[in-house]
């Protein structure tokens, strides 16, 4: 499992894990357009807020290598003007912005640019070692939330291909297996994308934890039967009030477990704050392109020319959420006051 | 629209619409073997709890002219192990039973057995008609709950091809629709058969209501922001208390709406009421291959060899239902009473 490697920067292109073509296919796509770390991000090559974050510091190191031979203001111009489509290449994780306005401070501070490539990638190289130690840091804090013998259940995908580094939700899951605390796990296939169908199990497989897919649509009959003891997901932007932005469906999570009693946790970094934002009605909803609804494999499963909407995400209200498991610590109810501790005092 | 006739008996053959195929392709598959009505049941040829009883109906009176040249004896064992045989063929909708067990009757009347296949007939005829005049009935009925400019929700397929008559939940919109009581209809995809991509948005796209698809993981999203003033389901088996079977994903829906105080409506015809079971806990809630979860198109989307479940329906719980619509009259809490009160006086 330590060996799965979605992102990878070779020293002059970036290698990323085609997540689109798993579990059918194990292909690495390597990148050395910086546009094409774009066109990746937008088409979900790559997915998973921290992911995207570190996927978006290697793109900035990767623009910083075809500035070579440009005059010092070209070169700081096209670098502000690649990071700001850079930014805009998914709208709803806040990670993405973080990490791009980090390589920014990175362009900023450094004159002659010459240097500014090799500082780039040590920004992106750190981007990506922070990861993986938040992700530890969560899977400790959380692992410890979960009762023994329990069987939890996930949304989406929140594993090493969400993050690159060690998983956010499914980071907690992997260390309470390994600390006996976990029966069993079932998984959502997570429509449209499958990362549920397609990624999490494929993850659950390689780690050995006994799981069990089912369809989004299942989720109250488990939670009603008894089958589920808590509810595990990840996050791609909290506000300041602890409204959680994740995949399309972790709403109808938080609220059933919330109606029958289930024990609901959020599982992110900190980086996936946005004090920015006071609350969930702020966020940005990407809407994306409905044939993710309305054909699979290239063929329709609904009649020509109707309509259909695509919301990538939800906004879960806070009150739905019994704790959000970070890498500073564990918060919890009032998320306006926890939050804002975390951040000063984390 | 009305010309859609989803079941049709030709005198001595029955031809099915096949749903698997529908949108991309209208086909009737013409069947004349009792026992291919069976499979056709079993593998969704049609479906839908009404649907199935109209078939199952014919699907006697088919067997029935199989006989004529057996003994007495013969023909009666023959029939009943072939009724037997066809109630099995879903598990979880009580009209199929219901159905039977009305042609069982016919057949254990009728001496010398010469008449008996078209006294079958006559009586599957009945069970199609009675079914259109209770769809009606429930139309006429539950549009008068649905507020002036509704947006409503519904989910799994409920209209035509689903009763063979006018719908259910879908005739009430029908109907509400042509009463200028609706705004617009949004529409579940409903995982893993897809009847909302494919059927529901046939039958509305047909019927010109206008109507959008969503995941299913999107119904809280829609509930949460306001789009959704009412849901309305089917049910494909309902008990003395009001727990209702239906489609995987009808329980989210109530617990959502339940939870966000929408109002959330089961339209059933009386034959869906199981007034042998007391509470929903006794409903045998089908389990269908996990290769309907798995694979799309033959093709697999999660990785070889890992562990799905794939039930059928689920069971909510008569709490969260505000009323349900049959074709005798609106019945809302204590159901137990409400219930009984239709049975004794409806």
């Amino acid at each position: 499992m330590d060996s799965i490697s979605p992102i990878l920067w070779t020293g002059d292109s970036l290698r990323l894990l085609d997540q689109r073509k798993l579990p059918g296919k194990e292909i690495y796509v390597e990148i050395s357009e910086p546009e094409e770390v774009i066109r990746a991000i937008a088409d979900m090559v790559v997915r998973g807020a921290p992911a995207i974050g570190v996927t978006a510091g290697f793109g900035v190191a990767l623009a910083s290598q075809t500035v070579i031979n440009k005059s010092h203001e070209e070169a700081v111009a096209y670098m502000k003007e690649f990071c700001s489509l850079l930014g805009k290449s998914r709208p709803t994780a806040v990670n993405l912005i973080t990490v791009v306005d980090r390589m920014l401070k990175v362009i900023d501070k450094l004159m002659p640019y010459e240097s500014m490539s090799q500082a780039l990638i040590k920004e992106a190289d750190n981007v990506q070692n922070e990861t993986l130690v938040s992700d530890m840091n969560m899977a400790e804090l959380g692992s410890k939330l979960i009762d023994i013998d329990s069987t939890v259940l996930t949304h989406c995908n929140t594993g090493p291909l969400a993050t690159s580094g060690y998983g956010t939700a499914l980071g907690v899951i992997r260390r309470a297996w390994e600390l006996g605390r976990i029966k069993h796990v079932f998984a959502t296939e997570t429509r449209p994308w499958f990362q549920g169908s397609r990624l999490t199990m494929w993850e659950l497989k390689r780690l050995g934890v006994p799981a069990t897919l089912v369809v989004d649509s299942a989720i109250g009959h488990l939670m009603n039967q008894g089958y589920i003891d808590c509810v595990l997901v990840g996050a791609d932007r909290i506000t300041a009030n602890g409204d959680v932005a994740n995949k399309i469906g972790t709403l109808n999570l938080a609220i059933i477990a919330n109606s029958l009693g289930i024990p609901f946790f959020v599982v992110a970094p900190v980086t996936t704050l946005d004090s920015q934002l006071l609350e969930g009605t702020e966020i940005h909803i990407e809407e994306r392109d409905p044939r993710e609804i309305t054909e699979l494999f290239g063929e329709s499963i609904s009649p020509p020319e109707i309509d259909s909407i695509n919301f990538a995400f939800d906004v879960t209200p806070n009150d739905y959420i019994d704790a959000i498991i970070t890498d500073l610590g564990i918060v919890k109810k009032p998320y306006i006051n926890s939050i804002k501790d975390l951040n000063e005092y984390g």
